[in-house]
Parts: C-alpha cells; structure tokens; sequence
C-alpha cells in the first residue's frame, strides 16, 4: 500500500532531474522514501535518484509481501514499479495546482494521482520490461569541484553553440571547461576563489557535450552542483533536489580521445 | 452607411470568439448591433454572436434599401456582409492601437479599418459565396452548470493530453469532465459548492475534444461559462464578451458512443 | 595590435545592426574606431557602420604596417579583418556578462573574446575571400522624414501581413507607408505635426519589404530613424547606435513599378 502527497513542485523537480537521463524505469519505493537507479539506452550514462519519505507533507507505505526476504536489506520489501516519467512530467507540467496526491493501485497496476479537483490514472509498465538495475561501478576520483549550477548551466548552454565534446580539467588551481568545434574555441576558466571548492591538480577527461546538456536541465533546482572527476574517467555529478530531502547522482562515461 | 468606432481589444475578443468556430461568416449589420450565425465546414458545431451597438463608442448605421421587407422583423433592413474574419483577427493582432474605427463601403464590397495613423482597406467576400446561416435547432436542456472559465479551460488544456474524446456529465450533485485515453485517465469533478451553479441530475454525452478545445480559446476573456447539457444530446456553451454587451453561444453535436 | 574591451550590450547593438544587411564582412579598425561597409549578396542593398573608439570602455590599437600609404588618408594604417557577424552575434546571445574583452592575434588570425570567466577564439576569415568593399553611390534627397523608430518598425511589421511591396512616399505636409497586398491595402499616413521632421513634398519610391524587415530590426535600440526619399530613388536610412557613438547607414534600391 502506497499513498502520499507532496508539493507539486518538488515532484515536478524530482521527475525532471530522472528524465535528464531516462525516459521511464523502474522505481522502489519503501519505508524511507523513493529511490531509482536506471542506466539510459545507449549505456552511456547513469542516474540515481532517493527522496527520503519526510520530502513528502504525507507517506504512507506498508508492505503486502511477506517473509522470505525480509532479512536480506531495508528496500527488500519495497514495492517496486514501472514508471513513465516523460508521462509523469506532461501531467505535472499542465500546473496550477499545489499539491499533488498520489496512490499505486497494486492490483490494477495503476497509479492514481489528484491534483484538486483533477484525477488522473496512469497505466504503470510492467517492471519486468524495463531494464535491470544497474550496479554502481566502484570508482575513486582524485577532483571534486563544487560550483553554482547557474555558472554551470550557463557555461554548457554556451558550449552547445559551438561544438560536440567538452572537456572538464583541472589545471592547478584552475577548473576549466573546454569546447573545441571545427573552427572556433570556448573556454571557461574559473580559479579557485571563483568556486565553491576545487581540488587542485592536473587532468581532464573529454566528455559527449549532448549528454552533459540533458543532464544540465535536470539539475535547475539546485544552487550548487558537485562534479568528480578523473583523468580520462567517468564524469559524476551530484546535487540535490526537494529543499535537500533528495540527491540525484549523474553518472557519465568518457570519450576515448 | 456603416461607421463605428470600437475599442481594438473588444473587437479582438469578438472575433476571437467566432474564430474558434469558423473562420468566415456572413455578418449582420443592423440599427441595434451586429450579429452573426454560422457552422463548421463539418457541420458539428454552430456560433452564434450578437453584440450590442452600445458596445461601439460610435455606431452610425443607416439602412439603405428601402419598403418590401420593412415589416418582417428588425433585421429585414440589416447590411449583410461577408467577413474573413481570421484575416482580421491578423490585423488586429498586429495591434498597439487603442481605438478602431470601421466602415464598410457597400460600393466596393470593402471594409476601411484605422487604428491609429494605420489605415487598412479588406475586400468583403461575397455573402452568396458563403454558406446560409443555419437554422437553430430547438433544444430543451435539462441540466444546467455555471463555473469558471478559467477551471474550465485549465481541464481541457490537461485533457488535450490525454485523449481525444471526452465526456460531460452530472452525477447527483457533481459536475465531471473525463477523457479517457488509450492508457490514461483523467477526471475533473466538481461538487455543487465549486461551482457557480449546477443542477442535479444523472447523464453525460460524449464530445470530440478538438471542437471544445477550439471553442475554450474563444472564451479566454469571459469570467464564467454556463454549460447546457442532456443526455447524449448537444452541449451548449454560453458566454459573454465585450462586458456584458456581447454574447456568444456555441452548439456542438455529441458523439454517438 | 588590436586589444578593446565594451559593453556587451553595445556590441551586439551594434552587430545586429549590421547583420540586417549582411552575414560577414570585411571590418576595417583603425585608430579613430572601426568602420564596414558591405553590400549584401543580392546587391540591393548597402550597410555602412561607424564606430568611434570612444564607444568603449578601453580601445588599444597600433599600426603594424609601415609607411608606404600614411599620408593618403586615415585609415591607410588600419587592420582589414574578414567578420562572421552571424556568429558573433550568436555569442553574444549566450548573454548574461556586462563587459567584452576583445583582441585580435593578426599572426593565427583569430578574434579572441573574453566575457567574464567564458573565453571565446574564433578563426578570422580571409578578407580577400570577401566581397570587396562597395563604392558609396553620390546620392541627393530631396526629401528628409525623421520620425520614431517604434512607429516606423510597428508599420512595417504591419506591413509584413499584407505584402510584399512597400511604398514610401510624401503628399504635401503627409508621410505615408503603402503596401498594397492582393486583396487588401494598409495604408500609415503621419502627419508633419506627427513626425519629428518632414521635408513637405511629392513623391514616391517602391521598395522590397523583405528588405526593409530587415533592416527594421536592425535599428531596434535607436530612439529615432532618418529616412532619406526621392521619387523613384533608393532609400536612405540612418540612425545610431552605441549611445551616438556610432552610426549606421543603410541604402536601399527602389523597384521599378
């Protein structure tokens, strides 16, 4: 039994840093709160997703399954379904309303959601048919750069209008971001006192910029975004989202250069 | 002789409201106002539309046709005069101006516009080339609902992305909307105490959205809407424009279900 | 050597302008300012753009070449840059920076750009691969009408629903715009009281409307334009820009009727 409700921002917040990266997938939810980690089609890149229960004005969950795995860990009795969230979004994106509440029909597999005096129900896809869960790769990254999203956003907005791949380094004190197109150059060049927090150092890894864009719409909400880099490494990006009772982690592969 | 002179925005609202219907009319000038009545080119919907003459800052209309039908009724002596009226909602649109004074050469089948220093001169198309105005049909409709125009169009907005039919009805004291799409559902329910008016009862007809839609853009100015409805029989939608001096009157057919 | 910093607003005030006419051009710096004039592919039309070099915050330029053309005027000594305006505007619509920090490297011939922490390189193109500059036609009009830039850019947007043809003409103490499309005319008549300067008259000129759309908008921060009539002449528009630090001159041919 699942029934909650929350702000229709915040949840509208939650689903668009999820569809930066994935269309649909497989979400859990349980005792503590919603968690999803889903890998998008081409393989590339990873979100992870938890908004603790207390994100919610109301949460009310309780298991149906019994038993056998109860031991195992604290999602082993979370109900787990398929979800549209490009769908999800369009609802919430018809607005003007405040709250949102919101309850699984098990049974019916259906998902029923009230905002004031509209009703809607959403057929949920079959979990089964979505792709497994990923594992988490174990990965050490020697560069944490901390920096305000709107910096950020702006800097990748620009990029787009130049070439395909960015590379994110770090040169000393220096964090930079670089486009390279077939004619024209874009760098970004923030010292240390211009970040939040930087790791200094000497490495970059080159990154697919459309990737990085998608991600970059998703993170609107939050101030400030973490990046944890390598050289030639994956690229990870954190931040929060609903007034920090939730985090979302990016998780992008690296170009061979 | 037609002259008038017309704030740019009630003229825009008027047309507007004809617009979500058709985009052509034959429009009655007469001493007391203008009016108008037509359908679809499908046949499934009708507008009708009066506007006072006291809705004009200036009208000047004298009949110049003389004796055979002075006795009929009051219009027997009106200009009648065919109007592109999407090509006017184009001018209009273009807007800036305040004030709009209008007269129409009977000569030259046009019609002078000036806004301002902009002076536009339209053909008129020829009435003949038009369709006849309909007859209304006479209809008894044994429920009727008054509510904001706004809650309405904000439903059909959301509906719009859910299906493309969708029905109206009443169940005992509750106004609903529901659009039932191929996986989804959505559902607006209204109580008595949300609305401006309802009368009780127990039916609903089926409608295709897109007429509705249309028609919800023409109402945009209107603060409530008055739907009469009847069991898998037309909807009726009622509404004012130019304040209070106006009214606009839509007829949809229902869906055979 | 070419090193200058401005307001970025300015800067694309002043591109925008240019690229009403053309995409890329041949820009002459000097050390009064810069200075282009270009014709665009079709030949119809003619920019010319001035810009002092007190128009900006800091302007550094020095003469590389030497001797052999100083005496002959004062720009013998300019650097001769081949511009993308299209692109540049481009990178200045990423926006949210005050002040651009511009040099050339003549060496790598490249334009650097430096906006806040973003740091733009972008090629310079080959001037000789550019159409040569055009000679000003000597030119006398006998007539001047100065009037608000917004009337005359509303006209034309007005304009641009009706036709393809623009008249401007002048009847005695009247200036009026004239577009006579298919089936309907628009018609701007501004009185000499209306108008900030009228040279009373009689005549008229036909002109392209694709032409002047254009140019319309390139001249959207000028408070006021200079419009330049004959009869059956090209037309001359002149306003400022970068706060009348510079000025922007446009010549356009007259249709034959």
């Amino acid at each position: 039994m699942f029934e909650a409700e929350i702000d229709a921002g915040i949840l509208k917040e939650c689903v668009e840093a999820i569809t930066a990266v994935v269309d649909e997938g497989r979400l859990k939810i349980g005792s503590n709160g919603l968690n999803l980690r889903a890998v998008d089609p081409s393989n590339v890149s990873m979100v992870s997703f938890q908004l603790q229960s207390d994100a919610f004005d109301d949460y009310r969950f309780s298991s149906e399954g019994g038993g056998e795995n109860e031991d195992k860990n604290e999602n082993a009795n979370a109900l787990v379904i398929g979800m549209d969230f490009q769908k999800l979004l369009g609802i919430l994106g018809i607005g003007g309303r405040e709250q949102v509440w919101l309850s699984i029909d098990e049974q019916a597999q259906k998902l029923n959601m009230r905002m004031g005096s509209l009703a809607y129900t959403i057929n949920l896809l079959e979990p089964s048919s979505l792709r497994n869960q990923p594992k988490v790769p174990e990965l050490e990254f020697p560069v944490q750069v901390v920096m305000s999203t709107e910096e950020f956003r702006r800097t990748i907005r620009a990029a787009e209008k130049i070439g395909e791949h960015i590379l994110l380094g770090v040169e000393g004190d220096e964090f930079y971001m670089e486009v390279v197109g077939e004619m024209d150059k874009l760098r970004l060049g923030l010292r240390k006192e211009q970040l939040i927090h930087l790791t200094p150092g000497t490495l970059h890894s080159l990154f697919t910029l459309d990737y990085i864009s998608a991600m970059s719409k998703g993170m609107s909400h939050a101030e400030t975004v973490t990046l944890n880099l390598g050289k030639d490494y994956p690229l990870q990006i954190e931040f929060e989202v609903a007034e920090g009772k939730g985090k979302v982690t990016y998780l992008l592969a690296p170009r061979v250069e």
